[in-house]
């Protein structure tokens, strides 16, 4: 999993009728010297600004209760930054 | 997922009859360091130079409506630029 | 596999439920140019500073004992720094 | 999917049994910085010097006739260079 | 697939039993820039030092006769260096 920060949202009028009811996040990434931005699911109402757990690729199945196609997923909420 | 802007389309006459029907795409990575162009294929008429949202690996499976060797699909056209 | 260090935890309060019971570390990559921190479950008790080997993707699954959307974990504890 | 070209082909007299039949091909990436070679099966007939697309990860098992432990497969041959 | 040179191997005594009977061995990328270390199953017999061929992701269930959490492996061993 990566820890990354929502920076904002995706709007697409136009995708697929899985993807209804999924917020679209813009996630940069915390750690590392890689920052490139990715989009991830959410259902659970994470919010701008805050830091979140997200999990990627063919395991995002088991954080989604329909079949979507969806390869990134908000699956935690941190209480506060990692400590190192 | 990412997002990315629809450069161009690829032309293969000879390839896998499960991929008969698929638009195959050129994709510019929009966000981040690496603008390394990828193939989508698309089957909701993205045209080019639209933005749109792009899932990779086996999760593309639930936006195909047949068993096809494709690892990166359009699964949505972005209303306009994400703001961040 | 990667091998990787234990450099620390995740707190998360809100999660899914299926991450109940799973320890989240921060784990650092042993080898090699990019040491970009990513988080790996981990349910066999390896501790601050050990080296760990660590499986990501779907074959997960395996070391998993329910269904939950993890990417990464903790496979084996390292009993001494690898030689080359 | 990424486009590639075919430089040469890799020998390998002791191998999975599964992957006997399948040709090996190594891979130019055709876009982008990172030129990595890697290998892909092939079994419709790319030739050397050949721009090809190749299709990586799970998804390859419906490029196959078989269960074999291939992560990447020519699924199509180009027809020319694409143009952007 | 990768080519990759076998450099050593890891001694892991706490681990899942799944991995049991694997050798892991720690493998150099042969091609391209990033020589990241990392680590792959082997149940062929590979040598330290020889050129090996490596499956990674999922499709590496096809390399293994029980379900173990195993992302990497060597499929096979290449009978000399790889012409270009």
């Amino acid at each position: 999993m990566v820890v990354g920060k929502v920076v904002s949202t995706v709007v697409s009028s136009r995708k697929y009728d899985s993807l209804q009811g999924l917020k679209l996040l813009v996630i940069e990434p915390f750690y590392g010297s890689n920052k490139d931005y990715f989009i991830a699911a959410d259902v659970i109402g994470a919010g701008i600004g805050e830091l979140v757990l997200i999990t990627k690729g063919e395991m995002t199945k088991y954080a989604l209760s329909k079949e979507a196609p969806v390869d990134a997923i908000v699956v935690g909420i941190l209480d506060k930054e990692p400590s190192f």
